[in-house]
């Protein structure tokens, strides 16, 4: 199968609102009324905690599958801490996420061991997971439109 | 302000769908066939990219009124690299995105140089984009439910 490449497109719309669409999928995000948004989305960051947690929710499934885990039940708790002064300007914090956490809540007719087997895959094979643990070549060009 | 705490819930449903909520909203995701699922949502790598370049787009808003640019129209388009043999279990390739680009289309009453300005914010003071840029603690734990 080889490298594939996902692609996506965001467009903002008024004020902090923001239309984005991934092949036929559209996902609105905007910001609370705190943040300078009218709230017709949850934001970013929390997209992204949402990101995280359906994707070790489908390598939960997927891993199961594979080490024949009669799974009954999966849900993730997430939090992500951040300090607002990072993106409004500030040098001395970082404007992303400080830390996140993840608590797996597993129901499955299965051994602890073997649970405890499948959380080490999950946290070791999820694509978001590696991605944000271990940061990715992120790079950026402009046009301007006339 | 300090550090905010921003939180979600990721439960998995039949198959890889996966329906998460942060405060009052709602996100669901799936793979395509391809990947085992249904597609009924964009899948989480992608849901990625959307929240990046929904964060570059709030970034823009929020820089432009600062430096007082008056923006007529911002989007950018995404892509990220990801080689599925990753997460399939293989230990020679990562599972998360290899690379991920981001094309910003700007068009704005300004001259260049402040809309070079602009994007160089952008790109600094993004919280997704720091994130993914230098990677973040991530930490789990789980619980068995009987």
């Amino acid at each position: 199968m080889g490298v594939v490449t996902f692609t996506a497109k965001s467009h903002l719309k008024e004020g902090m609102k923001v239309e984005s669409n991934s092949r036929n999928f559209t996902m609105v995000l905007d910001e609370p009324p705190t943040l300078g948004g009218k709230d017709e989305g949850m934001n970013p960051v929390e997209a992204v905690l949402c990101a995280l947690g359906s994707c070790q929710c489908i390598m939960a499934r997927a891993m199961a599958t594979k080490m024949r885990v009669e799974l009954i039940d999966f849900w993730v708790e997430l939090e992500g801490d951040l300090d607002p002064e990072g993106f409004k300007g500030s040098e001395e914090v970082r404007p992303g996420f400080q830390n996140v956490r993840a608590k797996f809540h597993v129901k499955a007719n299965a051994s602890d061991e073997k649970i405890e087997k499948l959380i080490k895959n999950i946290e070791r094979f999820c694509p978001v997971g590696d991605t944000l643990e271990h940061g990715v070549s992120l790079t950026a060009k402009y046009i301007i439109e006339k």
